[in-house]
């Protein structure tokens, strides 16, 4: 079933302490998509400035990405650049410069308008709900979010809270929106405030699926080498809403499936800068990424009741 | 099959953010057995001074636990004192008076020298070595050490892993043993070092078993209230071994389901001060929460092959 995703495109300089990268493909939407596409077609909305490398949007586009709702917008692409931590910790923001990002106002084509799985990158919550006015009747609405809108547009965000299905954050976003240290408090707040679900990533620790009466967890891919966490959280919703797409379902069991995907994508997209980690990962890869992942935590049965 | 512990029966003083308690019983020795007892007979060796409360341990004695093994020496018992941060990631020792343990001797009486399964608590490596000597082939030598072992008695701790089958440590410690940030490099390091198998505690994010060429992961247990995390790592470790000393067995599949058992011993007895996590806790309480930890990370099969 078709998907479409709302966000950024992006260029970053990243800096590790494996080495650097500039002015590299990047933003939610590029990071979504590469990892999405490997699943199911995805559509994008989103807006470059006029030095954005198209070429290399169009390079990605035979891979089953539609960038035909990406606005071309006279001024300078939105840049990021970071530093990390020695450990991957953490990171740094060293610039942010927005420039056509800034007075972005999301159009999705006419014949996009009935899309059944759409995720909100994350972006301002006014946009993200001015999406949620184009779009008829969607299966399934996933939505991003960060510390920065968490503190600047809560009342907005809280609006959407309420017409989202799940909201997908990382572990320090879902404390701060919620005011609880407890991941699982911070889940079940989120929980009564709108979404049926709530994945919260973890990092290196893996992520959690939490809805009533229910946990799941998938922990992280055993990487003995992190080169780049940017865009992971995006890859792993990529993978995530990718599968569902795929299967056009969102029956609980498929929710638990869909999050072992998400992380398959996540530790493809930690492995090279920018969307570099997802070079020579085909679907077969993927396959065999999932089931390392089952593998991980499978708990053999008793072999006699002890 | 028999199992034996050696290692510290202390007093804790422990205040966190939700209350405090004073000389409650702890120790390495005394976690490890309350959790293992509920799964296998446990037989103790270690020290009290002539201070320690024994009718304490005579009231624990009845669930399993022989112990005849410890001596009682003629000074005062260990104690510690500890406080923990806000949101229970740190904690800060306030005092640690070794009394009697200073001298600690561990004696094997002479029935228990055949016992098949033997944790090594975190005491001085000198002594682990020492209960080694004293032991006949044992099936199964797991221990633990702590970071102050890893910076004062390096020498001694790499002669002793060479002896045991399986390293039980947290994060940190096998990030400081090994010298690597990442904690699969740390666990490859480690297994280079003569252990098969290491057991790597993450605390609220869970425990991974490494082993050559496998992987192995368990999630914490998704609590909404943490009271007390003292002795969880000890109560995971009674729960890995009094599960393998049930069942009798090292094999692969059944080292899986140790960790899965151990698990649940750390969520009941973070749900309490010293060891009131298992206050009501029967085998079958064991059992749901074991069977809840396998749902928590069990991946449905494919519907379909999408």
């Amino acid at each position: 079933m078709p998907l479409l995703v709302v966000g950024s495109v992006a260029l970053d300089s990243v800096f590790t302490p494996f080495g650097e990268t500039a002015d590299a493909l990047g933003g939610s939407a590029v990071h979504f998509s590469v990892a999405a596409a490997l699943l199911s077609k995805v559509k994008v909305v989103g807006v470059i400035g006029n030095d954005y490398p198209v070429h290399e949007l169009d390079r990605l586009a035979p891979r089953g990405i539609d960038w035909s709702g990406v606005e071309r917008a006279d001024g300078e692409s939105f840049r990021w650049k970071g530093k990390y931590s020695y450990d991957l910790q953490s990171r740094e923001t060293l610039e942010t410069r927005l420039g056509v990002f800034a007075s972005f106002a999301p159009k999705l084509p006419a014949d996009w308008r009935e899309t059944p799985f759409l995720f909100l990158g994350n972006i301002d919550p006014v946009l993200q709900l001015n999406v949620l006015e184009q779009i008829k009747r969607p299966k399934l609405v996933v939505c991003d979010t960060m510390n920065y809108w968490i503190q600047g547009k809560r009342p907005e965000l809280m609006k959407l809270l309420e017409r989202v299905d799940v909201l997908l954050v990382n572990d320090s976003e879902a404390r701060e929106l919620s005011g609880n240290w407890n991941i699982h408090r911070a889940g079940r707040w989120i929980l009564e405030r709108g979404p049926k679900r709530v994945v919260i990533k973890q990092g290196e620790y893996g992520a959690l699926l939490i809805q009533a009466g229910s946990t799941f967890y998938v922990p992280a891919y055993p990487l003995e080498e992190v080169f780049d966490p940017t865009g992971a959280g995006d890859a792993f919703a990529g993978g995530f809403m990718g599968y569902l797409a795929r299967v056009g379902s969102v029956a609980p069991e498929q929710m638990r499936r869909a999050m072992v995907y998400g992380s398959a994508m996540g530790s493809f997209a930690v492995q090279g800068f920018g969307v570099k980690g997802f070079e020579g990962v085909d679907y077969d890869a993927v396959q065999r990424r999932v089931k390392a992942f089952v593998d991980l935590t499978h708990v053999p049965a008793a072999a006699r009741i002890p």
